[in-house]
């Protein structure tokens, strides 16, 4: 099959790209700025045409970079060997479609294809093990959107080390960069001048789709620290009575400081935005029933399945889907009673807006501790050894949660590989410490006024029960063994001795299991 | 194969058990209470031995009840056609493994085989399906612990009508029964004097898992409820000072109320009682880490795939996870810095310990919402007809979660089949409008001093968000809008019209895609 292709374009392209929507275009255009000479294919031949005409705009004088081909065999044709082929298609089965059929088109084992797409991670394992003898089933998550597929991603690559070593300086050439010393984003929005030089945010993150979980928590992350930053806003509009324009000049000042990061300088630019036709903030037009596509679920379903408390990640999930009920909402709205809580007066409003400020950092610092938690977990489940001063790096640009922030997160584990909970890190430590009481008096404000606030809750909760020693749960096992003689253990005996209490006997005598 | 059983006993039972742990021993003695012939088989031949010397303990003169049988052949010959077999046994393989097993011992298409195990519902379903025309595969869930199988459980029935017809008189037999004025449990525990009287906790929920399904979410509501308890535990204890049989008094005293339930009366029978050993509280003796056997887990999992927000019965599922991590949290305790709040002064003790009460009850209220909610959502996606005033009037007695309030739920669906949601129910609507200022009391003391209440917390969001008309979510889909461009709609247009604004575009021009 292989030697039906178009001879002409024999050895010429050095990666291939199915798949030309939004991001495949971008990508395959990215590459073209680091010197890739890209053959590309789409079924929409539209799509062929619309990236050809794109490349000869960007390019000017230069030689074409962007080589149409119209079918996979074609593609294989024009490809030097082992041929890279990069797949920006839907996530599930148009994956293995496509494999099946370059398969069919004469791929050969050392060829890799890589899957960009926001595939479920288990799937990843499965065809990476699918497709061992047939070739190389490489994976590399993409965050960034639109903006990052064309000016520098984050990345997230996993599959064989082999592969790994065969894509790297592509996969390096088209990522983000950052300036090692300040952890900032090297930014170009320019086609045709890409930054070169700074730290790729693209580092190997294991086999077997690691990569993949990687960016699962990543998005889970992402969740949450949207709906922490929505939340802010709330109290602000409702209990503080600031208009869009009010609240997006509080969230600029926040980027002067430890808050400074990609989300807070979006949701400023869409609160500063009036809607051309109504003349109010776009914000009050745009209806408030929050779209997901999957993966902050499967993050807090993995974390439910492991045992990781990603509580936080959790609550924005479910504020998406609360948010969907809007005709219930509005019912409910008439029905429901709210707080008789007085209005905070004026001369309190700075106050609020810095405890509003700690505690979005606080409640920060849970969602990624959390995240990290997490695929710690994870890790170990699978057997994955993940650096997780390498994820924090390659978060710092391209990618939606970039920020700051994740130069103090890759700081604290390069000073301890192993700390045991991000919160640990005496970086951290002095920062929950010093801003705690204005993130508690923050969530207790919310409570009084009726805002719901629940991944801010949920962040204070965590904090609060996993510096706790003692929890309840020794009432609750008490309750199960009450119920269910499901044992418990004893503070004052070996770990794993199990005893249980005759509740329905009046003597109640406690013994071993 | 069927021929070779143990010909004495041909015909002479009315019903199998197979498996005699504590569940399956005390169904099979509540059966034999209610005046059925039970012929009972397990592999260990000792928990044969001991079910008869139970039975011949407890029947005195009468004759014998219960039938040992040493084979499943011989399980079939006993009993007479068709034949009904009830299994208590580890759900998961193990259920086929006996279905198997049955099917060669010679069950006939009108035999029906009872799954009482914690299996998951889309086991069922799957069961349902695979055994068509072999058996009758039906489930029913039990409720009750090991008390409840003895003298009267809740059950959830689900499989095929017809074999509904043929079981429920034996399971309406050995449930439990309510009162149907007071909504109260007609109580018994005196092994041969069976409760006759009143309304059964058994009703036939629907095809394929339903039952199961209602059943997973009752566990997911006890979890939640559990939870909740606790917490009120944990804020007397810690911001009150108050000793475990002070707070067992004030549970004792909340009884009187509409917070009367089995959980709260076994809760402050375990802070009552005293180790025998140390003479401390047990309760401060019993290690503080939760366990779990799945069902809470499953019921979050179902939430978030559904995109229900079932956000508090999640929370209890993350708070078992998070005590584990005992080790962790002891060293947290030592470097996390906590509240500088002050102590609550004495003469607010009352204060606070009705602010308790009533977060208590308000919590519950949501707790019990989302579980209905979830269920409303599963049905439409399934397909079935779930009867809300059913399952509520089958959790008034038997099952872990029964109490009082169970009453004012089953009114509540009775009033009104199509409620929208629990909260919205006129008593409820009424009930929370009254006790959520100290409600928001009490999470905000929590908050302040430092007293993790995931679930109070994320109860008191989920009510603050469902009444809640304009949510911040406008804001999240400009945010992803801007960085993925997934599109919004707009309040003024028509639902289902998506656009899109040019965020990079200086002039930004909003489109309709």
């Amino acid at each position: 099959m292989r030697a039906s292709g178009e001879q002409a374009q024999a050895n010429s392209c050095d990666i291939g790209v199915v798949g030309l929507g939004v991001m495949g275009k971008n990508l395959a255009l990215n590459l073209a700025d680091h010197g890739y000479r890209v053959a590309c294919f789409d079924l929409d031949a539209g799509r062929v045409e619309a990236i050809v005409k794109q490349d000869e705009k960007e390019r000017g004088e230069q030689p074409e970079r962007i080589i149409p081909v119209s079918a996979l065999d074609a593609m294989l044709d024009s490809l030097t060997s082992p041929a890279v082929i990069l797949l920006s298609i839907p996530a599930g089965d148009a994956v293995d479609a496509v494999c099946e059929q370059l398969i069919t088109a004469g791929l050969v084992p050392d060829d890799v294809v890589i899957d960009t797409g926001n595939s479920l991670w288990t799937d990843s394992v499965a065809r990476e093990q699918k497709y061992a003898d047939k070739f190389q089933f490489f994976t590399t998550a993409v965050s960034g959107g639109e903006v990052g597929a064309r000016f520098g991603p984050s990345l997230m690559p996993s599959g064989s080390e082999k592969a790994w070593k065969r894509v790297a300086p592509m996969l390096k050439a088209i990522a983000a960069k950052v300036d090692p010393q300040t952890g900032k984003s090297i930014e170009t929005a320019e086609p045709g001048k890409p930054v070169t030089e700074g730290e790729p945010c693209a580092a190997y993150i294991g086999p077997n789709g690691a990569g993949h979980y990687v960016k699962m928590v990543h998005n889970g992350i992402e969740y949450a620290d949207m709906q922490l930053i929505c939340e802010t806003y709330h109290v602000m509009r409702v209990a503080l009575g600031m208009t869009p324009a009010e609240i997006a000049r509080v969230f600029r000042k926040w980027t002067e400081g430890p808050l400074d990061s990609y989300l807070i300088e979006i949701s400023a630019e869409v609160l500063e935005q009036t809607d051309a036709e109504s003349q109010q903030p776009l914000v009050d037009v745009i209806l408030d029933k929050a779209g997901q596509k999957g993966t902050g679920l499967w993050t807090a379903v993995s974390a439910l399945q492991i045992g990781s408390p990603a509580q936080t990640i959790a609550q924005a999930v479910f504020a998406r889907s609360l948010s969907s009920l809007k005709t219930e909402r509005v019912a409910a709205a008439n029905t429901l009673a709210g707080p008789t809580a007085p209005v905070i007066a004026e001369d309190q409003r700075e106050t609020v807006i810095r405890q509003l400020e700690h505690a979005l950092y606080c409640s920060k610092i849970c969602a990624y501790a959390q995240g990290f938690q997490l695929m710690d977990a994870a890790a170990k489940e699978q057997g994955w050894t993940l650096h997780f001063a390498e994820i924090a790096k390659i978060w710092r640009a391209g990618c939606i949660i970039r920020a700051v922030f994740l130069q103090s997160i890759t700081q604290a584990f390069e000073k301890q590989a192993d700390l045991p909970n991000l919160l640990m890190a005496p970086f951290f430590v002095e920062q929950l410490a010093s801003h705690q009481d204005d993130w508690r008096g923050a969530v207790a404000l919310s409570a009084v006024h009726g805002i719901p606030c629940p991944a801010m809750m949920s962040a204070l909760s965590y904090y609060d029960s996993y510096r706790t020693a003692v929890l309840p749960a020794n009432l609750l096992q008490g309750q199960r063994d009450y119920f269910g003689a499901h044992t418990y253990q004893r503070t004052d005996k070996p770990a794993g001795q199990k005893y249980h209490t005759e509740w329905s006997d009046p003597t109640r005598p406690e013994h071993l299991i």
